[in-house]
């Protein structure tokens, strides 16, 4: 029997990008990771907004633990990112990842990410391949 | 006239996150961006390789130096990266940005980032919009 | 006052290619596009199945529609397609094109094709370019 | 030993919508596909362009015609496409199909598609996943 919790300890645990960056996981389940974390200035590029890497690096986040939610190892095969608006320092991003469809070989999510507003700032599309392998040893 | 040593340092020199991953320019001109950097533990992800939002973001970076070379400021609109091959803390990232095409409003570009055996490890391709004002103010 | 039924028929009417391809439209709104076509013989590949630029075309249909309702001429600019199910001759294509997030220069859209059964088909994402010019005279 | 001509007779002999687009192969080697086609009146969308869904067919043949031709059965998996240039009835598309990287699993391919003229009318991105199957029998 699949363990979620157990997943995203396995993943989380020793995530050190994820902590850099503050990320904290809110809900978690099969197929769905929604997490936040504030823009720090440390984030920011030249423009003094916040580095398209970020935006980028906190959907990825939530991806991954979503998409080896169901215990078997997968790792990003190809993304599409659209950044929509701009974020900046304090800023706090809520990011929520949704399961598009998983099948045998590989899977599909869709990952937005929005300001405490509401607002869209980015919106992630990833698909994963599925190893076969479990994500913890049982 | 474009000064892109102007324009690179205007960028780079208060880009946060580009100097947090230690990354260095080391060849610039109009359309085009080479630089490198090295993976480091608080790069890595929970499997213990690098975080698909650091690969991302070396990218992001070159192609953001690049697309902004001309003078015109420029913002990544929309990127696709495929995750070739994985890579771990001490592997040294070579980036390299290269136009695809520069239009009036848009410019497309593709980066390839390779690993220091000349292996591909991502291949990102980035949409940009031209926004009109210039990079920095003469 | 945008005209919607205006837009459609003024996009609809000539358009040959989804007239080749038996498009209707069932919903349309500010938005917002549904539509189906059925697939023949002649859509298919050289494996027996539809080919992958015959689903593209039918999200691109429903994208273009959607993204010209506001009565703004829009252009594709960027899309991205995850081909997550085949499909075959005399299969049924339900397309639905919801909107992300309007802008002033850019819109983006999620298009998602289904099959008969419900199962999803193919996902398509797309960034369009707003010129600012209408689509129809008034 | 793998025979391209045959992978290529395969596909193309039964390829019923490459025909219909009236798709020429001009070179054809493993990892490689460089073939071309005329847009036609049929091909046009409502403002009297060709539609998007026909730019992305020329080169989702070129990609799958690339990516089969090392005698595995390959599929598309996810492709980004960027619409750069219009082009109208009459004009001639060049389609070139270049391999990044064949891996186990996974093969990833750039397809670039011009006018004429040299210009640039599309830039595709491909990830096909490869079954492991033969394309044809021996």
């Amino acid at each position: 029997m699949n363990d979620t919790g157990k997943v995203l300890s396995t993943m989380l645990d020793k995530d050190n990008f994820s902590k850099w960056m503050g990320i904290v996981v809110d809900e978690y389940r099969e197929g769905y990771c929604k997490l936040h974390y504030t823009i720090t200035e440390e984030m920011l590029n030249g423009f003094g907004i916040v580095h398209g890497g970020i935006v980028f690096s906190g959907a990825d986040s939530a991806f991954a633990f979503a998409c080896n939610s169901h215990g078997v190892l997968s790792l990003a095969l190809d993304v599409h990112i659209s950044f929509i608006r701009a974020a900046k320092a304090g800023d706090r991003m809520i990011v929520e990842a949704e399961e598009i469809h998983t099948g045998n070989k590989t899977s599909f999510y869709n990952v937005t990410t929005k300001n405490d507003a509401g607002e869209i700032v980015a919106m992630f599309k990833g698909t994963a391949y599925r190893t076969g392998k479990p994500v913890y040893e049982s």
